[in-house]
Order: C-alpha cells, then structure tokens, then sequence
C-alpha cells in the first residue's frame, strides 16, 4: 500500500511548535523515530557518529541534512532529540548550553532517567527539557532495523524535571501521537527503581545464563530449547548501552538484585529440603503471579492509558 | 491440504515392531505425539485420568480406545508410552510388573531421566525400556493445545538404560522417524546435568522474577517490555510437572543454582564498584557467549544430527 499525502495536508500534520527536529543518535530508537515522524516533522536532521549509518540516513532520503557535527546539526532545531546510550545523552546535555546558548527544546530517549532528569536541571532556563524512554524494542539493532511502527501502540514513558515547559511537553505529546505511542508519565526515580526490575534485572540474569549454558563440554545450550533461547535473548544487547544503565542507576539495580537473590534462595531451601507440598505451592504462587501480570499486560493493551504523576 | 493415504499405504507404514501403542497421559506432549502417530500406529489406545480429555480424545476419532483404566489401557500394547510428570511415570513404572506380568516395551517422555532409568532398571527382564525427553514444547498445556506437528524438526534426547533392547529401541527410532524428530543418545546423569542449567535453572528464574515483578504499588511490570515477558514466560509452567523435576534432580539442580550465584554475584561486584571498563568488559563477554550460543543453535537446525553416548 502507498501512502500519498499532499503538501499542504503534510505540512497541517507538522509538530506544533517544532518546524525543525534534530535527532542526535540513529539506532533503533532514534532511527525508527525518524521514520515515523517523516510525515510530519517539516524539518528533519541527523546527527550520528558512524560513516556507514551516515551514508545508509542519506540514502534513505528523509533527511533535510546527516552530518556528524553535534555543533552544526542542532544549530537551527527546535527541538533536539537524544536517542544515545545514556552516557552520551549526560555529556551531551553538559555541551549543550555552550552550543545553543540561545536555548531550546530538548527530549531524550535514554534508558534511566535520574542522572539524566538532574543534567536536564542544570540546563539555562532557556532551555525546555523533558525525559522520555519508550517500552519497545527488537532483537536487532542499529539503523538497519530501523522501522515506522515500532512505536506504534507502546508505552512511552515520560519523565519531567524542573526544566519541563509545555515549550517542550506540547511537541512531545504531539510527536508521541504523530507516531502512536502512549505517553505515561512516571517520576524519574519511579521510573528507574521500576525498571531496574522489569529491565536491568533480567538483562543480567540471561547474562549469567548464558554464560553458564556455554562452560562445559558439552555445554548446556546443546540440549536446550525454547526456555533456554527466551531467557538468555537480553544478553545480546549492546554492552555499552547496557554497562551506562547500570552506572546510572546503580542503586535500585542493586537493590533488585538482592530481593531476586532472596526470593531465588527460598526456592532453592524448598529444593534442598525435599518438601513436596511446599515446593508445589511455591511454584504454584509463581505460576498465579505470572497469570496475574499477563492478565494485567492485557488490560495494559487497552489504549489510551494515560498515568499522571 | 489433505492427505490421501490407501489402506496398504498406511500398512507399510506401520511402526515396526509396534501394531498396538498406548500413550499413558493427554497432555500436550502424549497428545502431540498421539496426532503425530495416528497415520502410523496400527492401534492407538490412549489412557487419561481426566474425563473432559478423555471426551474430547474421544470425538478427535484418532483412537481406538480411550480409557482412564490403566490396566485396561495397556493390557495389549507392544508399547507403551508414559506421557505425565515424572513422580507419576515412576510410580507407573513401578505397577508395571503386576499390570503386564509378560512384559512389553516401555517408552517415556518425562522432563528428567535418572530416577526413571532406574526405575526402568527395576523392571524385570521381560520388559524392553529406553528413555525419551522431547525439546520442543509450547506456551499452551494439555490436549487442546496437541498438534501433529510439535515434534516435527525438534530434538528429541534418549537415554540408554540396562532394560533398553532393540525390542523398545527399534519401535521408538521409527516412531521418531514418523513424527519428524530428531533422536539424539545421551547418559541420562549427563542429560539430568545438562537440562538442569538448560531448562530448570532458567525456570526457577523465570519464577522469582515474576513474582518480584508483582510485587509493590506500582507492580514494575506496568511498566515492562517484551524482555520481562520473555523472561518469565517459563514461569508460567505447570507446578505438578516442575515440582516432579526438582525432586528428582535435586543434586545438579543446586549445583547449576550455586553457580548461577556465583555468576551473578561476579556481575553485581562490578557494578557496585562501578568500574566502567570491567563492566563493559563483562557484558561484552555475555553477548559474546550469546552469539557463540545462537551460532551454535543455527547449526544444530542442520538435520540428522546423532550423539552417540
């Protein structure tokens, strides 16, 4: 299906209040963001690292301007999108008021968002600046798997810090819509608390697995099957994106580890000590917890949920 | 599609050595297997304990008996297949020799193979006895989720005991044959080990995770993606079958759990410390160990592998 769309009716469906969008970053997240505001964004610009990404952005034509100057590609925007590990979102925002020092909008796509919610309050007051971190995602990464309709339907979180202004919330709320994600406003110390459990938790219990499926001879991962491959897919994110995470939000990772640690022990007391019904019952908790989040997930699926903090 | 097949077709076909199988439990897998084998098996008696799956066996018309009368069931089977959870297969296994003082040929499907080799080992010599365990299985339990093709392409491990002879070994490799999967020999202590790090270790994960997940107001997965999902999938296992693995692989069961904590606790020091390069580090050496995984799964896909042990 082709999708025509006339200038005039393109340029109604343009963000209000942000003509110009530079977005600095053009992985996954930030190059299916791109894709997805295609249609609607008047101005759109690229900022990446990578010669290669680079070309593939150019080639794609949907970009006024690629480059790799951070300076030169946000000169002119709007509002600038940080869709980079969170690392380079942090040193970002701390150059940013040497190079706009006339201010503007400012979002983020980083995966914890405490550290980067305070260097967004250490920004001028010119600035607008708003935290935001979408709960989606693919196996693969990088521009390459870039796609329209990752957002489509998904939670996006966001995060507001003292430097939010409707200057940057309204763009924002109209992106999100442009692309058909479902804002959900969480506190950013909530957000990395929560997320240190759905999130960073999980990515380092498949790391360990995985690990542990390999040693031997011959390894475990030989005789296994679907369990195996679903619990161990985390580990093949990117480990620059992921050691960032776990600097950034060091405290609640840690504090998820030893509640995991201390709900993973009582299992194993119920093993060690051979008690049937006991051991039954645990697993049967587990299984109605698990019948309760699903069912939960499903009612999550309704649109248009909206959370207010 | 249909499938035309002449009397004298499905004659041919028949599994050598096998005129008469009963499958002793519907659930997905001895469901599964009765779908798959329905073209093949000359008589295919199915035994039950539940009367709505008895019903519903009943009016699939694959079977030439359906009864929840376990003498009765097996009375004139060549072989017979325990398709339940391990403590019941052992239990069956143990009524055996007064139920079919002749003897006859034995097959299993449970989910851990030492206690029922020796249980096997038990039988007298009259009886022909030889392990199985499937790697395949599907989100969906019981008889409605049974489908003729679970098995097709799948790893299916057999474990050799002191009772296995061609009289059992011969009808099982041309039931594997007919149903697509691919027989794989090892010792059941290597099998019981390897699974343990395989499959019931990512279980016992999967079941602390979501149940930390749940926990607290808001639970953390409201606000989780598709990794928390994977995750805990497994959780959602059936407690009977999972408390039968745990109590009768209890030993590698706490060897795989002691070392996952190692591995887990290695990973928490690093963050704690919050050294950036070592952190880095490490994660780059999980998502090496999941390409090493994932390049060797790709190559197991290749068919007719066959490990002799």
């Amino acid at each position: 299906m082709v999708c025509m769309r006339s200038e005039e009716q393109a340029a109604e469906r343009r963000l209000p209040g942000a003509r110009a969008v530079t977005i600095v970053g053009l992985g996954l997240m930030g190059g299916s963001l791109a894709r997805a505001l295609q249609p609607f964004a008047g101005r759109l610009t690229a900022v990446d690292r990578n010669a290669a990404t680079r070309e593939a952005a150019r080639a794609a034509g949907i970009f006024a301007s690629v480059t790799a100057d951070l300076a030169a590609g946000i000169a002119g925007a709007d509002l600038v999108i940080l869709a980079m590990p969170v690392r380079a979102i942090l040193e970002t925002l701390a150059a940013l008021p040497a190079l706009r020092p006339d201010g503007c909008a400012v979002f983020d796509l980083g995966s914890t968002k405490s550290a980067i919610g305070a260097a967004m309050e250490a920004l001028p007051d010119s600035f607008a600046a708003l935290g935001g971190h979408p709960l989606c995602g693919r196996e693969a990464a990088g521009w390459p798997a870039a796609r329209a309709d990752l957002y489509r339907g998904q939670p996006f979180l966001l995060c507001r810090n003292e430097r939010t202004k409707p200057a940057v919330e309204a763009p924002v709320l109209a992106l999100l819509e442009a692309i058909g994600a479902r804002p959900v406003f969480v506190a950013a110390s909530l957000h990395d608390e929560l997320l240190a459990v759905s999130s960073h938790l999980p990515y380092l219990l498949a790391a360990a697995l995985v690990g542990q499926g390999g040693e031997g001879e011959p390894p475990a991962w030989r005789y296994s099957a679907g369990g195996f491959r679903d619990m161990t897919r985390l580990a093949g994110s990117d480990p620059a994106m992921m050691a960032d995470i776990f600097l950034t939000n060091r405290t609640a990772v840690l504090a998820a580890l030893k509640t995991f640690s201390t709900r993973l022990s009582a299992l194993e007391r119920l093993i060690a000590t051979g008690d049937a019904a006991a051991l039954h019952a645990a697993l049967g908790a587990a299984q109605g917890d698990f019948a309760a989040y699903r069912a939960a997930l499903d009612e999550r699926n309704v649109p248009a949920e909206r959370d207010e903090t």
